[in-house]
């Protein structure tokens, strides 16, 4: 079958990401692209020709939550800094109509933010029914740098992984379809874009002092991705950890991720909640 | 000069769209479309052509605000239902990162919104500092359908008119550039546009028994606009009325619209706020 195949997916790349018993984040190859055959220049081929069956499904979610349906999509982001979540947002979710995204960037907590607990400013921020939402970082920094830096102790911490999964599981239960990605790169690979940022003029606005700090404890923040997965990887809403040291494969991979929510939810225009009849006649008369 | 042209702008629109002095809406033909030449295969090019620029564009504004700089834009959608406002923000705004985008819908005010001010829950959504902001209805309802359905007197009508005056200046005074545009359909492509949606059982989500409704005001709505284009059009913030009957000639207006402000703001990537040799040597004992 494949073989007939010059270049695309050979297999949804789904259960090749997710992550499930016996899974360690050491064995992921950064570099890798399962499922998928060829080469840059297919990546991004096969990511323009997906954008559009995927706008058409973000439309056709949007307009069954003006009927009876409650879903949403929920997209989880995590990962090292300049591993690529700006750019999934720029290149898999641009290609929706912004009308149907709801995207929130959660940044160091405020001191509001702060005197409440982890999830409430989360919990303001899941998608309305008929949305796509992006979360770009999470409630998952709670228990990432939270637990490196030491910002919450182990009880805490441990309390926070079930919290999560509650949580998680009330979302799905409520129609929300969550899709946790973490994109993956090596840490050469880290060096090698933040050393980019700091030679071009024009990105240098993206660079922070901090980012190598926090490089610096990259094995910590590895083991604590590690009790992430194996903490909160459920049957509900399971983790899928994306090779993305090749820019075009993550965004790719993301994008059939997302579809796959799509297609699973299988969003259906909604009748009329008025007589059609009834409002050509009235249209007719004016 | 324009002869050597076969298609696209032979001149700015702006100029040729902007409301002056003594201007009629009445004049305007919603048909039209001033400054551009050729068809709409001619205007999808352009507006592919320029989607580009336009994210470049959006991209050094986000960067500025990274600096020093306060810039933002605020695109202000108004029309008559089926004018296209959605069109604008899918296939316009949707060509830049939706990070650097925030978008706000303006529906009936609910009970909160109407216990304040009518400007509240605008001020709330005005775009931070780099971002293009995009308001799909406004503060301009409350001085549009509170008129024409006279859910404000004429004293309060008045005093509003100033209020937004005096509040979009502030705008201009922070930094936001304002683009106001006034979609213009004419009343027998609106009604074609509503029969489509009654005859498309995938377009029945999109109408309301009400727009009929709003439909049979449809010149006290024009007179309406007419008086907004006169209290309103400000030297800080002008209004653009853009034809619309042709779907293709709005969206390239509109972006042309974006592009122009964008240029007059000029954003430049924000210099480095941190020692980049310093940085440098610190990335590489990593």
């Amino acid at each position: 079958m494949t073989s007939q195949k010059k270049s695309g997916w050979e297999a949804d790349p789904a259960p090749l990401l997710r992550v499930g018993d016996g899974f360690t984040l050491d064995a992921v190859d950064a570099n890798g692209s399962p499922g998928f055959v060829g080469n840059k220049a297919a990546g991004k081929a096969e990511l323009n020709k997906d954008a559009e069956l995927l706008s058409e499904k973000q439309e056709r979610l949007f307009a069954a939550s003006k009927g009876e349906a409650t879903d949403a999509v929920l997209l989880v982001l995590q990962a090292m800094d300049t591993a690529g979540k700006g750019g999934i947002v720029r290149h898999v979710v641009g290609s929706v109509d912004p009308q149907g995204v709801a995207l929130s960037a959660f940044k160091a907590p405020t001191e509001e933010e702060l005197s409440h607990d982890f999830l409430w400013r989360i919990k303001r921020a899941v998608p309305e029914p008929g949305l796509i939402g992006v979360f770009d970082r999470s409630h998952y920094e709670d228990v990432l740098i939270a637990r490196v830096r030491g910002l919450a102790d182990d009880v805490e911490i441990e309390r926070r992984y079930g919290a999560i999964l509650e949580f998680e599981q009330e979302l799905v239960d409520r129609g929300i379809r969550i899709v946790k990605v973490m994109l993956h790169i090596s840490a050469d690979e880290q060096k090698a874009r933040l050393a980019q940022r700091l030679d071009r003029p024009d990105k240098h606005w993206k660079f922070n002092p901090g980012d190598i700090d926090e490089r610096q404890h990259w094995s910590a923040y590895q083991d604590a991705y590690q009790a992430v997965f194996e903490r909160t990887s459920s049957e509900a809403a399971p983790w899928h950890v994306v090779p993305a040291n090749k820019k075009w494969y993550a965004r790719v991979a993301v994008q059939r991720l997302l579809l796959d929510a799509l297609t699973e939810i299988d969003p259906q225009w909604p009748p009329a909640d008025y007589d059609v009849e009834e409002q050509k006649t009235r249209l007719a008369a004016t």
